[in-house]
């Protein structure tokens, strides 16, 4: 890259990290658990996160911001659950930022939300880069993308708090090798939490779920110490 | 985007055209066929690209030029197939440019190529902007990506010459609706040309080389007309 566009980018994500540190404290003082997804194109999030709006519909306030270049079919899918969904459409830009976020929150109330989730632009590329102020981020990887994306990609595991193996139900297909990824994960990001999920067959939703309720209670409990 | 930002990624794509132009009038004197696979991560352009040069190593003198942020493995595993391969290592670059396309070609006689293939980093957004030169620029579509991704991500669909499905062995286990799949292309891309290939079973590999074999044959036509 030329100095002029490494000077560009460096101010780029400095006003970033500056309004995500703005929505983080906003997150705080209303004590919104944040859980953010990013991964490929098809992936798997939307299917992830219709089925967590789903289950946490009885017993917790949810929401979701939804990022697509183009489309509001992603946040169609999601209101299925009942929950309040927005869609970001971003045009042709490859990752969501705080700016678009905070503008996608004007208006709701934080306060009665118990979490939201923000679902990124499909990209294992451009979001590593852009904090949202998130309190998890949590990043997906389907069986029938191989074994090697940790390695290949590397940015955006060494950026998540925790990495979710999608369409378990596709392994035997796909010829999956679950140990082989498993030690290209560790390679990259030694001791990342992982957990592994089929929205189909809903084989790991338990786990996943219990991991969403542990980072509410989390935030729930800062809050009070606060 | 802020009004400088837009300028800056104007002057960048600016540059990059004068690039590739010069890079298009090099494979044209030197008569090689270009084209270039783009996808998201994991969809399939390494198996289908290791296919290819395989196949084509008896009667085409091919050669591959593979981008990823990270790792050598993808040139490894293509350089079995005995082609010549180079990796561009891109760090954090969300795609490949002209500049490194020509980087990467210093000291190989095109001339000695019939064909040359350039596989993108993985990603539907970002590749999307940059010419590189390429007669052929084909996106590669796996069918456990869902069926939605062209109206999703339109702006590298609009910009392809053609599609190709990959991973079409999986297309009963991922439950995927090819009469849906191929109605969201044409609404997009109406007239795009779209192939089906499994680089696992082999099936429609016919077909794409037979794609492949008739590019070839159309550069080496315009040359001698030139």
């Amino acid at each position: 890259m030329s100095p002029r566009i490494v000077e560009v980018r460096r101010n780029v994500l400095a006003k970033n990290d500056a309004l995500a540190a703005r929505l983080r404290r906003t997150f705080a003082a209303a004590g919104t658990c944040v859980i953010s997804l990013v991964a490929s194109p098809g992936a798997g999030k939307t299917a992830l996160l219709a089925e967590t709006l789903r289950s946490l519909r009885s017993r917790r306030r949810a929401a979701a911001v939804v990022g697509d270049l183009a489309t509001e079919n992603d946040a169609a899918r999601l209101r299925e659950s009942g929950a309040p969904v927005r869609q970001i459409t971003t045009g042709t830009v490859c990752h969501l930022d705080a700016e678009m976020v905070g503008r996608a929150l004007e208006g709701w109330d934080l306060a009665s939300l118990d979490c939201l989730f923000i679902e990124n632009v499909g990209n294992l590329v451009c979001p590593a880069a852009y904090d949202l102020g998130e309190d998890v981020r949590a990043v997906l990887l389907s069986v029938t993308e191989g074994e090697d994306k940790p390695l290949k990609y590397p940015v955006i595991f060494n950026g998540a708090d925790l990495a979710v193996i999608t369409k378990t139900d596709l392994i035997g297909p796909a010829g999956y090798d679950e140990a082989l990824a498993r030690r290209y994960l560790d390679a990259v990001r030694p001791g990342l939490e992982v957990l592994r999920v089929s929205a189909k067959t809903g084989e790991g939703m338990p786990a996943w779920l219990a991991r969403v309720e542990a980072a509410l209670v989390q935030k729930r409990t800062a809050g009070l110490r606060a």
